[in-house]
């Protein structure tokens, strides 16, 4: 399942780029035709499924909000000049602004204008999806320049009625038991959080779909925080299903992966990933659960408490870029973006291999030598990584340890352990725990 | 329950260190009359209750001794004149030393006389309360001036059948379950052990006596080891009821705050005293449970193993002036008194708040925006210290953890958590985990 | 059961080196006469039994090896000169080499020499075992001298049907319970690995020999791998009357103590292990353990999965001398043995009294001061060891606790604990669990 050579990585890398730099441009919210739009991008991908929910849902203690959609926007000064516009960069739009098209002193302008006064030639992205508002997003610099006067301000957005849209894929696997991907995908021109996650997961799907794997698959394509309430809501007898989960987001940055545990701290998906992160040869870190971030706040609220937990770059809030205009396509780079896929790729592939075992031969070590497993003169210094793989698997397979668990204590790479399992396997020395169990007892 | 403004806490520190003054020069022991006396100056600010325990009372492996008095004691050298004087300091008599007046020879004297090579003007606390003897405690540099010759000493002491007093101070609280807050009164002159702690407990009691608290509270004020044995001994049948316990002592000096854990080792008290200290923004310092020190030592035998801990600043027999006469006034001061009266009073705060709930929207979070609890606009970077404590308290309050338990795991203070709980449950998305219940199982 | 004499241990340092030297020279290997000749030299220590095994003899997924037997070894260079001599040494001999004796080209030759290129002077030691196959071991700097020609190679050996030998000596004692001494005894002329360990297996042997100790003891003198395997396939009924073993090995360097755990990780004899090199007062070193190393794989098998560690001094392939002619008599040194042996022996004193007791006193402390165990004059800054050792006793001995966890809690060393325990027993403060128990209930 691993995709390990370089060209293939070359190519995931650039492919993933090039589909963050179509879905850049697009104005998304948490409803809207944005989001459809950015939908549409990913069906050419993956066999996407939209579904529609009507305003006015109720879904645990939320409600799906009116539909909000936007055509143009602008802030001409007391010249006439248009000095502020939406076609130049959709964040300058209050996210979920109301319409609006008046004259405006600068006083009271100035009460709908946000502005970073630190990074003065940055936009930032702010929303007002809950209270109804109207604003403008603008570099400090512009902000700082403005002449008193009479300004003519003009959102053209409708907020009404609709429905609240989220794309979903199931990828039916040998087994009901779920791997959830979720990414939130109603952030409009932010490249790295979550264009970049929208894409990675698209990328994931698609290989995915070229595999037959052990687990069923769903992908969420969501609107952050309502999107995860609603198909929580709405798909409630299926979440007993989801065995483990990653939320994807901010993947494509430079900064050192960066992975949240989920709720309950030591899951499998947990320990898979940190797994992967410790054997990555890179610099990572490790955060523990906390109830704020992205849609792992949904997942992991104790009703629910699923495994789910987040694997990022730099995790929000903590790259300067964040949530501001400088969140675009120079942020990021296809060889980051590859990288973030093959360590979920690679977490994957253990979720997907790590099973318990039985040694055949339990009473001392089986003879490895005779079976042209092990090193023909004795005496050496040390034993090879191999070799050692094979010992351990076979002194550690009484039923209580997984593949995992047996990578975790012998320090060594769980792709080794996996290698050297298949081995024993092939040689008789090692069998399935479950297939072993059902054989004893028909 | 707390008393955070700063005049209060000077008004405290000024308080605690006017009784200190006030119970410093009585000479007291672990029977006799200045303890009795050191009592009725606590009586003035609490409803203080004393008993009297037979000399010869059996209490478990120990025997109430025989009540020891005196009146005066001093030592005259060859020349008549007057070297050590025991209305200059009570310390120079050996505590308990039995009568004698009397011309020796300087062998012999030097044969009962103590003193500190290491700190020649300072005069070393000396007791023999179980073995009869007599002697003084003198500086080094007195005994080494000491000519042969004969010297008269005199102890007008008597020890004789009597009592052993204690005294103890009850007050109700909404539960059974205790508080034991219990300090050593027997030293005679020594400021910081356990002046200090005598005169802290007795502003502790009067500041809780103005409340009415969640928890019953005992005080008491015995004398070292035999007092807590004989109090343990003769209130047997209630000792179940002490759920939590601190002793105290040493809590006027400028060292660090000191917390040494119950025998349990992660007891609740435990755990409130480690949070406040480690909170509290200065230097502190966290001990294992040890069977050497105070009457935790009794309190935490096997046959009870209370959950009793011990808060001090400097630890006994860890700052020089330890057991000698330079602790005296000089070397507490009312701004430790009252740092130190701070601490047991958010210590006692948690206690009485730490509570288990449950999140009335298990499923998701509750939407906060909507009841005023979350910020309007969305896109920052960070939530503050507020909002975390209600998602977090929202996200761990499934019944299995208490505030003190998410205070923990979510880094925040407890204070926070508590403010934070009192806004979920006005708005109803907290619930009382026991009343919970009681509704739910009527 | 303590040996802590200066005195007492130079002699042990002398007799366990004397021991080696005289095996030192013997060439072993996993079957034939030279081990038997070992086996010998030790039986006239100890009452050791010799056993022999078939070859051919199934042992679990093994079968016991052809015997192997060698008198002469040589290679003869085209001038007809010796240039590698087995009487020179032993190590010369690829282990377990087929009889030779014939004209090869140097080339030929070559792919049968072994040799070290980083240690130019030093022979290796290597062995074939299981797969047939003829070879020498030289140095470096001869084998890069050797010309062009034909050689003559002559091992004069015989790989026959015969016989696995290996020694036992089994010491009853109170106890069916046993503790296994295992060390490997088949490696010809290398000091460290494993002769040192043979020599110190004997003396302690012999030493237990004359106590009458708690557990019974069985000391294996075994070949490395197939000789465990046969043993535990042999005697599979009484391993369950192994509670504790060590691997013994590589006790004679000069390099610090180290303590291999067994797969349990925190079994009693890896407690009392560890226990014994942090008191020792010099650096150690604590390994998890793993399934690489001598016949602790085979006792730690998951089938069998016994509490068995190895203390060794530098582990197997951590010093350059390893298996190499430079493992020899200058490696170790008679004191290096010696604190080695002064270890083992601290080891098995504390599994020989590590018990549980009870405290007759369980509620607080008993009035140690009347019974002369405690100072008499209060005051003082500090407790004495022994005297916080009764303490910790006394609070502890409620039933959960050895010895070995009140040492391992208060921090202080076993052997202090243990005496206090005595002397707490001796005036009726303490009665030993157990004993208690059968009292209780008749």
């Amino acid at each position: 399942m691993g995709l390990t050579n370089l060209e293939g990585m070359e190519a995931i890398g650039a492919g993933i780029y090039k589909l963050v730099s179509q879905l850049y441009p697009i104005c998304r919210s948490i409803t809207g035709d944005g989001f459809r739009q950015s939908l549409q991008l990913i069906a050419q991908h993956i066999p996407l499924e939209l579904h529609e929910v009507p305003t006015g849902t109720q879904v645990f203690d939320w409600t799906v909000p009116k539909e909000w959609n936007i055509r143009d926007a602008y802030i001409k000064n007391p010249d006439g000049e248009i000095i502020v516009d939406f076609r130049r960069s959709n964040l300058h739009v209050l996210n979920y602004s109301l319409p609006i098209r008046r004259k405006v002193s600068l006083g009271e302008l100035k009460a709908h204008l946000f502005s970073i006064p630190e990074q003065p030639d940055w936009i930032p992205y702010r929303t007002s999806y809950y209270r109804e508002n109207w604003g403008f997003c603008v570099t400090h610099r512009l902000l700082e320049s403005l002449d008193e006067g009479e300004y003519e301000v003009c959102i053209d957005s409708s907020l009404e009625a609709g429905h609240l849209t989220y794309g979903e894929y199931y990828l039916p696997g040998q087994s009901a038991d779920e791997i959830l991907i979720s990414c939130h995908s109603c952030h409009p021109s932010l490249c790295n959080d979550n264009v970049s996650g929208m894409a990675l997961a698209t990328f994931l799907a698609k290989h995915l779909g070229q595999q037959s794997p052990r687990y069923s698959y769903r992908f969420l394509f969501i609107p952050v925080t309502i999107g995860a309430i609603t198909w929580l809501c709405l798909n409630e007898s299926q979440v007993a299903n989801i065995k483990h989960g990653l939320v994807v987001a901010c993947v494509g940055d430079p900064g050192k992966s960066t992975y949240k545990k989920s709720r309950r701290g030591d899951a499998e998906i947990d320990r898979a990933a940190i797994h992967v992160l410790r054997h990555s040869g890179l610099d990572y870190e490790i955060l523990d659960f906390s109830p704020y971030g992205y849609d792992e706040r949904q997942y992991c609220s104790p009703g629910f408490n699923l495994a789910v937990g987040s694997l990022t770059r730099t995790p929000h809030g903590r790259y300067p870029e964040y949530h501001t205009s400088a969140d675009n396509l120079d942020l990021i780079k296809p060889e980051y973006l590859a990288d973030s896929f093959s360590k979920y790729s690679t977490v994957i592939n253990i979720l997907e291999n790590n099973r318990r075992y039985l040694s055949t031969n339990p009473k001392c070590e089986p003879q490895l030598g005779k079976r042209g497993l092990y090193e023909a003169f004795g005496g050496r210094k040390k034993a090879s990584q191999h070799e050692l793989a094979m010992l351990w698997i076979l002194n550690l397979s009484d039923g209580d340890s997984t593949l995992l668990d047996i990578a975790e204590r012998s320090g060594l790479c769980f792709e080794i352990i996996k290698y050297a399992a298949d081995a024993l396997v092939t040689h008789g020395l090692l069998t399935e725990y479950g297939k072993h169990l059902a054989s004893k007892h028909p």
